[in-house]
């Protein structure tokens, strides 16, 4: 059998189809268009997954198909109706419902980085484990459980946000309007507003060089280049923010102690410069850190997570 | 069929006998002794069990005893055996092997915080709720994670310990040798010594004058019956304190999402003030608080928590 996966994105929404060894045999991809009805969005949905089930060598038939998953930057409930997904304008609106009017198959809705979290589950770094959870360090803090095999998301649809749990007290404003954040620590945007305060006060490192003297092009990557290359000020800035991450990671130990997490998104590119530091660092913030603890490994799936892990959903 | 339960604290060990309805049918107790060698401590338990079974109005048979559960202020593996209870003296030792020397039954060993959530999910305030988080609020801050009817105590076992997930970075230092530890913000002894350093800067509070103008006899409640009765400082003081616990209730939510959370331990005796305090705060530290969220709820097996728990480990 083959399954769907819809990677549903603020840019753009990616289609695969996924067969029973979980390989993508067939992708399509259209452009997120927001300023449309509904109606209209899921049609163009439907339609790209129509096409992308027609476009491979051997087009798949409608029977082959087991099930339609739909990752999504926001939560659905159990019934297939997205409860809220701000970036697409989605407020308490029934896509298994509409979707369903084009491609009469079992619809399954789940937040991108739970999705995430149960592609690597299934085929990525986490194979083979029964609990993990998945941190995204990119704009935001993504996070997704895995215990069991299975996506938890919480009673309610609305866990998994280890971002917004708190981590400083009357900490650094979040966009979310509470303070201290753990995103506001752990992202890539924390990381870079963090080199963007030092830059101003120490010009003279090779972050502002590396960034063409414009503090504005600063990215987690030229931070973390900086660093690999010795620049005294981009090795403290990483400390930091290894520090941070550290604690956040040891956060996640104390409380749930899953057999293993990892670390995905934009800043885990910065690679085994980063998962080193942190994996020497975390045991620190660890209760029981004279006991076997949690394995931190890097996300391997990058982008095709999304469609992997959607497709999986059930 | 009977199940025994045995709690095991650094005063006293408790042991009582539950029957099918969870009803507690014989106790019995010793006081800890912890300057005798491991298998004199096993022995003397063991005869205490065999004494309680003895002592009710229809002694119970050893055919009739199911399974021996065992709550413990440390961790323990699946195997039975007790991994660290620093409380005990206890460091990797042979619990079940030796126990079962006197008494070959299943002998089933958790974390106190984890037995207490059991037993509240069996027959206190979670019953009939899939999934819960209990934190006690004590000399220290336990919790126990109760998902799908079963303690979750980590892939580990060193999980659930809320108390030292870090609310503050760089905070007030932990007695784990962290700092910034939920449990200096949260719990009675963080209560405590907020108000005793408020009352060195206000010597007019009721709470100075409830505790015989001695800052040493100090406690919870007199900090909450000095707010009930409307002393301001009190009420500041309380409403810190709220203020910290709510952070820390959101921090459970926006991470794991369980049905309910109950609060148990000292400071839980304030009762319904703190209670709708908290819930009236909480909700504006969680990231998707226009949806329906967990119930925060009390307590109610209180002391017995420990036995029912322990006697429905599995």
């Amino acid at each position: 059998m083959i399954r769907i996966g819809i990677d549903v994105g603020g840019t753009g929404i990616k289609v695969g189809a996924i067969n029973e060894k979980l390989e993508i045999i067939a992708t399509g991809s259209i452009p997120t268009q927001i300023d449309i009805p509904f109606g209209d969005q899921i049609q163009r949905i439907a339609e790209c997954v129509t096409s992308v089930i027609q476009s491979g060598a051997h087009p798949i038939s409608l029977d082959e198909i087991a099930s339609v998953g739909v990752g999504i930057p926001g939560i659905a409930d159990r019934d297939g109706n997205i409860i809220k997904c701000t970036n697409m304008g989605w407020n308490h609106v029934p896509f298994r419902q509409e979707f369903t009017k084009y491609l009469d198959k079992p619809v399954f809705i789940d937040n991108d980085a739970n999705v995430a979290a149960l592609a690597e589950s299934v085929s990525g770094s986490s194979a083979g484990t029964s609990s993990s959870v998945f941190i995204t360090l990119g704009t935001g803090i993504g996070s997704g459980i895995i215990l069991n095999g299975r996506i938890w998301n919480g009673h309610h649809g609305i866990g998994g946000e280890l971002g917004h749990t708190i981590m400083e007290l009357d900490g650094v404003p979040c966009t979310c309007g509470n303070r201290g954040c753990l995103e506001r620590y752990c992202s890539a945007t924390a990381l870079i507003r963090m080199a963007r305060e030092t830059v101003s006060q120490h010009p003279e490192t090779a972050i502002l060089e590396m960034a063409n003297g414009q503090p504005e092009k600063i990215n987690a990557r030229i931070v973390f280049d900086a660093a690999k290359e010795g620049d005294p000020i981009a090795e403290k800035l990483v400390r930091r923010y290894v520090s941070y991450l550290s604690q956040a990671i040891a956060n996640v130990v104390n409380f749930l102690d899953p057999e293993i997490i990892l670390l995905g998104g934009g800043v885990s590119k910065a690679g085994d410069y980063l998962l080193n530091a942190v994996r020497e660092e975390f045991p620190r913030y660890v209760l029981f850190n004279d006991q076997p603890l949690p394995t931190v490994e890097l996300a391997v799936l990058g982008a095709d997570a999304g469609i992997i892990g959607a497709a999986m959903l059930s």
